[in-house]
């Protein structure tokens, strides 16, 4: 991986999600979240067929470069590749980590979803440029996500030689501070960004925390 | 595209369909089909993640391996590239045929599927190493695939200097032979074979159609 201060560019992912964004489409979306300071936007769309990804990750690679931000791609590895974007991310029902890597190849990110001190030690063997350490605490989007497991793993993780941690789950401006002191180099929002009135107002409130 | 005799090894697709089995797993499907004399399997399975349709492809690529037959993924190019299979099948509504040229390089099979002299030529413009043509007949199996469009296309298209032409929708024992007579290569069958009580008679009855 070749991208400088990869940390530094992690520390505020907004995940597209067309279920928790009030109708707005997907574009709209990302545009408000780049304005108020996202530094990444990961595409994640479970009911656009592989063509609309395709169709609407070549418009948000546009986008994103606009506003000098990364665009990561959930789970299909061959909408990444097929949009030039900075890199895909995996959770554990998607891609093998190691089958991930040999595909994106070393000139993209790869970003790896972990619950468990395992998870985590199989992604960084597997070549995980970041671990996405959730869910934190509760949270609306993801009906699937599991239990929230807290700020322990975090804070086990933290001190270990690993990639940047980025948390996900039920983060918002009042819990960003004590997620970042607990070992988090980023965070991974949905809900309080995407569903929010006004979206760059509400990013900008959660950017804040982060300095 | 370096395989032998291409034509001829794609003379007898079987797609897999979970809702057409009769609750039989897809492997149980395939190895009885393979077994008939399918020479073709293509993955198809649009209610797994990613993590099993690897799974799943890797058992099927040793199945097709055992029996010399192909493997195509359907619509996934992550995931055909992931299983090492010997190539993907695009439609419309999935990666643009360009790209998943680039993707799938040319060491393996990119077939597409086609319903119109326009969208023929583009898929041929675009590197496909075969086309599925159809719905030639209704058919159960895809709710979306549209109203069949009969051998006419098959007739127009025979004559042009196209790859392979593989008859799709609604095929079966009793109508194997007008479709080869008005130009296809080869079939591909769902429902004929998958939801048969015997699989492999089944798949040898439509077999026996093709010479
Ligand atoms: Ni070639």
């Amino acid at each position: 991986m070749s991208f400088e201060r990869l940390a530094e560019r992690l520390i505020l992912h907004v995940l597209t999600d067309r279920d928790w964004s009030r109708g707005r489409d997907m574009l709209t979306v990302a545009r408000a979240a780049l304005a108020g300071g996202a530094t990444v936007i990961q595409l994640r769309d479970k009911y656009a067929n592989t063509r609309d990804l395709v169709t609407e990750g070549l418009a948000l690679r546009a986008l994103t470069k606009e506003y000098g931000a990364l665009l990561i791609v959930n789970d299909r590895i061959d909408v990444a590749l097929a949009i030039d974007a900075d890199g895909a991310h995996v959770g554990q029902e998607d891609m093998p980590v190691g089958s991930a890597r040999q595909l994106l190849g070393h000139e993209r990110i790869l970003g790896v979803s972990v619950g468990s001190l395992d998870e985590a030690r199989l992604a960084v063997e597997g070549g995980a440029d970041y671990l996405g350490v959730g869910p934190i605490y509760a949270t609306r989007a993801k009906a699937d996500a599991g239990a929230p497991i807290g700020l322990a793993l975090l804070r086990e993780l933290a001190p270990l030689y690993t990639p940047p941690l980025i948390a996900i789950g039920g983060i918002t401006a009042a819990n960003t501070h004590e997620v970042r002191q607990a070992g988090a180099a980023g965070i991974a929002v949905i809900t309080a960004i995407v569903n929010a009135e006004d979206i760059t107002a509400a990013t900008q409130d959660i950017f804040k925390q982060l300095y």
